[in-house]
């Protein structure tokens, strides 16, 4: 089966995914469970945080003007009438020429404007300190609304939630959380030589790399694979599974198969399935060439290219974006964190008018990162264990250049730690 | 309660955790669950993979030195004497002059020891196809340990499974994989003014914000928190708490409280435990000086300082570092991609002798990233929702310039898409 359809340029495939996909629906999860989770809706301030007047330090409250002129040498007087106990709203009223003992993140009594650090007041007795510093007006205090005004939004639609933001939503006693429903990817498997991870393979035989591979990639990426197992390379029952996924999921993905006829297989179950329209067959990037992107209604459908290392390339460059997208993210894109700069070890030479992402291994020097380049065939998953990134030539490129500056996606996990 | 323990600098408390933290135990998951997860042994390849000689292309499966010479002017013929089936050995041998039709991933039959690309054959009738190109012995073939030979060791202990390492692992047929047990994280938090999240404060009052903080910073870290409430700020309730705690978890953070009373009670406490040894009294930066690391036992106790932009700096630079220890990661620590370049936007003084960690926000501009401080009380969560990460001023330098440029730690989460 030919086809006439052209091969789409990697901008082209990252504008129809923008075009294609929207996200996935909206729930609720608990606090605990909210982290790395999407914002389905704008999030706007119910209550002024912090609710009122509170020190920052340990010390005295008091009214800032009878602090005014304070040094060492000639200190401000004040009389103790009391400490503020915290968690309760102090009874007292401060006076001219008055302190209240107050500790940290208690509330500031009335009458008084500021606190002066206990660091900088002497207790002459009892119920006699001075102060050696003059206090401005607030300080060493926090009020209502420093942190967020009553009906501001706080958090909007579309950002992923940080640590810090899961903090907010506490402080706002917000426990259930809209998000957009993780995105449920269904990887299928094709191809007659597949057999499942715990066959042992008769001599013609190979494992089932490529759903495992591509299903850590969606669990990373913040998607729930669904595994619908190994189909045979025939039409009627890879059409059956493909139908099962379509209702059980958000995306379906077939891998696994590298020949031509399985490629063409893929296509035809596609074609049959009602309102289907073909978006990409065959992309200018290499390894990944072979890759089918589609529609089935509104769910994007893929059919990735066999090999082991092409597949996950493909999945690394375009179902990240993918997934994002159906989880609602409205961010920018990858840019920042995710790619590290590096020099090149050495040449690559690269064919004008394909895009090619090179396996490379990264190595600390003097001068900062080195970019050493891995090569091997597409079906040895081997190349992508040693390495720790891609680097992408453009299209329009002939190549790169031994101690050139390029820019290594990478595969890392973030880690904790020194700098 | 006054302490002599001196103030250690962030590279004492590093050298502290490095030399304290061992991995928690070891475990066994599914395939399907391993990503992220660290190997706890080294894993040596039961076989070699691929197990046998496979095709990379669709073509024709030939002896190569029966095409050396070809081109399109002077093709080499070859008798097609049969055809490869996916994932069925070959029961064909291939003779000089013979060709035997192969898809790609098929086994290549005895006798064989390159295949001719399908693009580079003319078929001439059924049974003969010319070749227009030499082929290379093991052109378009992969072979027994191409990508790892039986015995070797493919996945090192302490290395972070990534997707690729999942496949690898799935190739071989290891479904139960051994790896460090994520470690329990106790958190507790203290404070009297201190009400659970899903109460209406009363005046004097604030929501427990910094124990979803900190949870959800173990949970983006590899860890499981253990949520064991709020406590009261005193003495026998607060070490009851954290018996339970250190029963039920790898390591305990006490935090909430801010005021120097509650500190001091978190030090009595850890104090009071069999086997503690007080580790580190205060760190030399800003904001987060007032932080405890102990040991009791073997496990880490952690009093955090109450204001949660403090907890989350000291969290975000030195617990994360504990994270990953304690799950036995045995990688760099954090350099490559948690960290970008980006110019100061402006001066930010700093005091000498403490190392200072500013809250910054990203814009891009023409020349790169731009790095906004975002100022503000330690006591406001704000600072941190709008920042984009941290830049640190080096404990001996008096601050930093407009214009320069800085490392910028980064809260972020990868996102997938376009560069």
């Amino acid at each position: 089966m030919e086809s006439f359809f052209e091969v789409k340029r990697p901008d082209e495939v990252f504008e129809i995914i923008d075009r294609l996909i929207s996200p996935t629906g909206e729930e609720t999860v608990p606090l605990s469970a909210a982290v790395d989770r999407v914002m389905a809706r704008d999030m706007k301030a119910p209550e002024d945080l912090p609710g009122f007047f509170r020190s920052t330090m340990d010390g005295y409250a008091v009214r800032a003007k009878g602090t005014f002129g304070a040094t060492e040498g000639l200190p401000a007087l004040f009389q103790v009438v009391g400490e503020v106990r915290m968690g309760r709203p102090p009874d007292m009223v401060v006076k001219e020429g008055q302190a209240v003992k107050i500790p940290t993140g208690g509330m500031l009594p009335q009458g008084a404007d500021s606190v002066l650090m206990k660091e900088y007041c002497h207790c002459l007795d009892e119920e006699t300190i001075e102060a050696t510093r003059a206090a401005s007006p607030l300080e060493n205090v926090i009020g209502p609304a420093d942190d967020f005004r009553r009906g501001a939004v706080f958090l909007t639609k579309g950002h992923r939630l940080r640590p810090q933001d899961v903090g907010v939503l506490a402080g706002f006693g917000i426990t259930e959380i809209p998000v957009f429903k993780k995105p449920r990817i269904a990887i299928i498997s094709t191809g007659d030589e597949i057999v499942p991870v715990d066959h042992t393979p008769l001599p013609g035989q190979v494992r089932d790399i490529n759903q495992y591979t591509l299903g850590a990639l969606c669990q990373r990426a913040g998607a729930e694979p669904v595994f619908l197992g190994l189909c045979p390379d025939k039409f009627e029952p890879l059409k059956g599974i493909v139908e099962e996924a379509l209702a059980r999921s958000d995306s379906v993905w077939i891998s696994g198969g590298s020949s031509v006829g399985t490629r063409d297989l893929t296509l035809r179950v596609f074609e049959s399935l009602a309102d289907f329209e073909l978006l990409v067959h065959g992309i200018s990037i290499s390894p990944g060439k072979p890759t089918i992107i589609g529609r089935a209604g509104s769910r994007p459908v893929v059919g990735l290219p066999g090999h082991v290392a092409s597949a996950l390339v493909v999945a690394e460059v375009f179902m990240t974006r993918m997934i994002s997208l159906l989880s609602g993210y409205a961010g920018r894109p990858r840019r920042w964190g995710t790619v590290v700069e590096a020099e090149l070890s050495r040449n690559i030479p690269s064919a004008n008018g394909r895009e090619d992402y090179v396996r490379v291994m990264l190595s600390e020097g003097e001068n900062g990162l080195t970019a050493v380049p891995v090569f091997g065939k597409s079906g040895l998953i081997s190349t992508l264990v040693d390495a720790d990134g891609l680097v992408r030539i453009d299209i329009n490129a002939e190549g790169l250049y031994q101690g050139q500056r390029v820019k290594v996606i990478l595969f890392e996990h973030t880690e904790g730690g020194l700098l």
